[in-house]
């Protein structure tokens, strides 16, 4: 996987009670918020809020495929920061890189796959071109 | 506040991993969950599901306000009973008692006032005669 | 209820797909998510982190009460600020009113009670002296 | 990966309010709830409820890495039954392959591997022979 390039994207987040579970970490099914979380704010960063994309736009960007590794347990309090790159850009489809660290440290890492459909029918449809030009290479 | 009669609806669930927090409990705000389901499984034993509410009737069920007093740590594994009890019944809302319970043992307790609200605008409206003419009095 | 104080502290949060519901509106549960990340941030303000407090005091603030009202749908996207503002100190326990609003609209408010307890046993034990004298009167 | 097999366990399980988002469908991640929810029960009925691996085996199952297909949207009300399949049994780990399908369709599938840890220090440990010998192959 590509690693995270000093200049990609990253977005800080603060870990609290609602993220732990009984075993004193993170739950890991939390990580795929976490991950959503700095996608959703690298898209606004481009100009592209996810409201704006739904009533606007009428698509959604639907995840289709996540393969996400847990390498060391986030705990209360712990500021993590989550990396956002692009791995790969389809006509429908992109596939993008993500970390999740601690001070540098790396606690989860994976790759997300997201088709961008069509609201209410969530047909496939293509990427659109101001959002493709917008996204970095 | 009404207690739970022996008559009245209950809905038995788990407790996961993902309901704990790091303090080794149930986290509390995850309890409006568990009396949600409670009252949607109610709500489908008279005959009316969420979906076809939302799809047919074009009406939403809106949780207004909520109270709850926290009593008795859950735990991981623990199975609760929760209840169902409207105690008041108006033209647009509703008002319910709730109380989840460990074998016997009540852990949780509180009212959930509902209102009845048109899909899209979330404009009050009246209840539907046949889920008024249902409910149990 | 105690309105909020311009002198009260408030914490500012986006919301993310994680935290709305197939009504198109942010799940209601959710605002005791949003109401404790901004009791958390007030108490790290005033020194104290829900891990020192968790580690090094071993205690923890338990939740034993919420009532909260829910006046308007936050929607995807929004950023909304929650107060914080305590109305009532006692030995072993404080209640605390909050309110969500966004660009200055009420969205939702409420109190909470919380306790303070013993980590393991969960019995109540007297507010720390630091902590308490800490707290803004 | 391998298919689910009629003599594989599979847990049945609603959705409700909590598990859709603004897109009216289910919040992807949540299926890594679902997942677990069947790992449990099918651990139970084996024999190992997870308190009791918590608190008298002193160890836990961590997940360390999950792979997910998500190929239709699952909606309100939707019943969906989450099969469970060892597909690789190491010493310290094994690897489990799940599905979860409506009425037969497939809705969402993937991969999880999981470590045997140490409470507390999170260090990997052998799976106890208890556990390995209940395990089906």
């Amino acid at each position: 996987m590509k690693r995270a390039d000093p200049a990609d994207f990253s977005a800080r987040m603060r870990i609290y009670w609602e993220d732990t579970d009984a075993a004193g970490i993170v739950f890991y099914a939390n990580y795929l918020k976490f991950f959503e979380r700095a996608r959703t704010e690298w898209l606004r960063g481009l100009g592209f809020g996810q409201e704006a994309l739904r009533t606007q736009a009428n698509i959604a960007f639907i995840v289709s495929e996540t393969r996400l590794r847990y390498r060391r347990p986030a705990r209360l309090d712990d500021v993590i920061d989550v990396s956002v790159a692009v791995v790969h850009l389809g006509q429908a489809s992109l596939e993008i890189a993500q970390e999740a660290r601690r001070a540098g440290e790396l606690l989860a890492d994976g790759t997300i796959r997201i088709g961008c459909v069509e609201l209410g029918t969530f047909r496939p449809c293509r990427i659109p071109n101001d959002i493709r030009l917008a996204l970095p290479r």
